[in-house]
């Protein structure tokens, strides 16, 4: 029988066996980990949202297009012209080409549905994912919901002997990446920079990647939703601007983490004629659309961000967020990641020591040591994250156990505030 | 080789096997009748959007909702609390029971993305969903790309000696229907009020279909997003609310549809948890949830219309819109389906003349003579309508061929425009 939320539930007519795969009907982490779950004073570094509202010149485009006519009504499915416009205007220089705002650009409900879309368009039954460890949660159900197959290559950390590891000791094993690569394997996904680890990916790691991609005929889904936060002067490389990946690329950006609007559900894809025209066809039938006021914000956003150097200042106030929160960690003494990108950062909570008859719920039985790690932070420190273990396939979730992702995308006075809190965790080091 | 829009594509890496059912890369009717490609001054009544604003104190709720912090976050997959509660206290007098929140209303990213999400969340392959022609064009992509196999039941318009039929002379042969069901029936579409036809389904023919789903242990999806429109004093019956079928019923809603909106996204699913919960799983993959901002809104919508008796005024408007059309078409003599609900409208365009060496476009050949029909009243006329084959497997496109269809979502104004324009058709009669 099925369950939902690990109910069971008894319908009088079957669900489609695409929904008893890729945990689609498990009790998601986010629900797990929701506020209404812990304690109301809980500070909620769990889920990547801001506690901070978009800019307000941003939003004010919103409520512009909300009092003309057209601003109401359907867009077409390729996204408003003056977003269109917009992203071809920003982002035409990163790519090295002009964008066709005709064929080359794809305005979706969200960089997930793109993401959805693209599987749509591309996957066949039995056909291939590859995807790092740790994944983003949603690409897995995404794969498997459109008939295709997850195969996992994990990144592996760095050894736990180093306290201030970077994001970009987190390494891939080419050779284990090579034999992850079959006759069977449609797309690699690269997210960079990372969602959870921050890492940045270099341009010899891309490199290599591409030659794969080449080597067994693949198409590559570049995950860049966080492209506007890399630190430390790290070079950000698109992976479809290396020599013969143009045509074998789709780039994925997102309105909601470009203007700390993640519930706008804008975001957009960019690639050839070739791949944007079926994931096109496929967005068409899933959504129809996007909304139309929140699209004229995301191209006012654009259009108005260089005259106003938004992004570098968003970068640096994101900078601040991060190195507030990993001096925090430091004072504390544990191991963590420092973060070249995203607004993630991952806290090793191998030493810390979980009494065994800790009040856990129903819940997290049966889940990683993470889980209890995490629910035992938030109920004591009052501090909320992440268990790392929910973003791995089973064989390897052994390396995503002993972390826990803290997002950093709040004001700086909550993150004092939580960095103070983490402090009553060396009362219970190991 | 896989086309798009009809031109040939070469991807380095094939399509989905799915991208080539449906019509999926085909090019789509409204991509046809686009106001790009018709004279300037064309007025537009092909596809259904209003050339109308939603009421401002609807708007009021969304700038509202871009002023705070969480207005412009991510919603739950549910959909926002305040939303929810507003379906629940709106529509729970219309299921004859009080809605539960919690599982049993699911607000999707439009009604079209709600409908994706059930055939994902139901549809495996091979089974087959029984839809009445003439059919709203997303149904037939929507359960292709889900694996699903449409199964075509015609309802049968009047006699065309008959010029002012209604709607409700649009018939079902209830032999026919009971022959199309099948151990491999999944589910069958009700839609009603109907889009194109207009026609509202009465009770008798309701508990027919209702007998059928629950001999054939099949699903429901009631596609009830014109329910705020029903004309003549016509009963609006939810086919959830007969005996034994809210358990295998979803109907479907939209703030689009309900407050002129089209553009914003956002309807709404309403059954009971069994169902509810599976959808809930699809929806949060596809796009994990809908916009926040424009949801304040239509909670906004639902919570203050019956104070301000919305639904019965604005009723009432599109009663004078739907007239103005009515009377311009029976001046000029035709035939036509006087629809008692929804804002679509059918003229008989069988009687027109069309000159066999007009010059149409590329795009139109091979396609049925209302495609011809639509694009010569559009050039000579001034008027544009979408031609009603499109909504029509093969079988039966005959029938469609008959039809244009006129939106009359439109203020009154450009609709005597319209209808004077019309007028010249009288130069083009057989």
């Amino acid at each position: 029988m099925a369950t939902i939320n690990g109910v069971p539930v008894k319908s009088p007519v079957p669900l489609s066996s695409r929904m008893q795969t890729g945990r689609a009907m498990a009790l998601d982490v986010w629900s797990v980990y929701n506020a209404a779950n812990l304690p109301a004073d809980c500070i909620n570094l769990g889920q990547g949202y801001m506690n901070f509202p978009p800019p307000q010149w941003v939003k004010d485009a919103a409520t512009e297009a909300l009092g003309t006519v057209a601003g109401n009504h359907y867009s077409h499915p390729k996204g408003r012209p003056r977003l269109r416009e917009a992203i071809r205007d920003y982002y035409s220089a990163s790519y090295g080409r002009t964008l066709n705002v005709d064929n080359e650009i794809l305005v979706t409900s969200g960089a997930n549905e793109g993401q959805y879309a693209m599987f749509t368009a591309f996957l066949d039954p039995g056909d291939e994912v590859i995807m790092f460890e740790p994944y983003f949660d949603q690409y897995l159900p995404s794969v498997t919901f459109n008939a295709g197959t997850p195969v996992f290559v994990p990144l592996h950390p760095p050894s736990s002997a180093n306290r201030r590891s970077t994001s970009d000791d987190w390494t891939i094993d080419f050779e284990e990446l090579r034999a992850a690569f079959s006759p069977k394997t449609k797309m690699i996904i690269v997210n960079t920079p990372h969602n959870p680890v921050g890492k940045v990916f270099r341009r010899d790691e891309l490199e290599k990647i591409a030659a794969l991609a080449k080597e067994f005929n693949t198409l590559v889904m570049a995950d860049e939703v966080y492209d506007c936060l890399v630190y430390d002067q790290k070079e950000h490389v698109r992976i479809a601007t290396l020599p013969g990946m143009w045509e074998r690329t789709v780039t994925v950006g997102s309105a909601g983490k470009s203007f700390a609007a993640t519930g706008w559900r804008v975001g957009w894809l960019v690639g050839p004629p070739t791949l944007i025209g079926p994931v096109l066809a496929a967005t068409t039938r899933i959504v129809y659309c996007s909304n139309s006021p929140l699209q004229e914000a995301a191209a006012a956003g654009l259009e108005q961000a260089p005259s106003r150097n938004f992004f570098p200042l968003q970068l640096q106030a994101y900078q601040e967020r991060r190195d507030i929160l990993l001096e925090g960690f430091d004072r504390l003494g544990m191991n963590y990641t420092h973060p070249e990108g995203s607004y993630f950062a991952l806290l090793d909570i191998s030493n810390v020591d979980i009494p065994d008859d800790y009040p856990f719920p129903q819940t997290i039985h049966g889940r990683g040591r993470d889980f209890k790690a995490c629910w035992f932070i938030a109920m004591e420190v009052g501090v909320s994250s992440i268990p790392v273990s929910e973003f791995y396939g089973e064989k390897n979730s052994h390396i995503g156990e002993k972390f826990a992702r803290f997002a950093f995308c709040k004001d700086t006075a909550q993150l004092k505030e939580a960095v103070e809190r983490l402090q009553k965790l060396k009362n219970y080091l190991k």
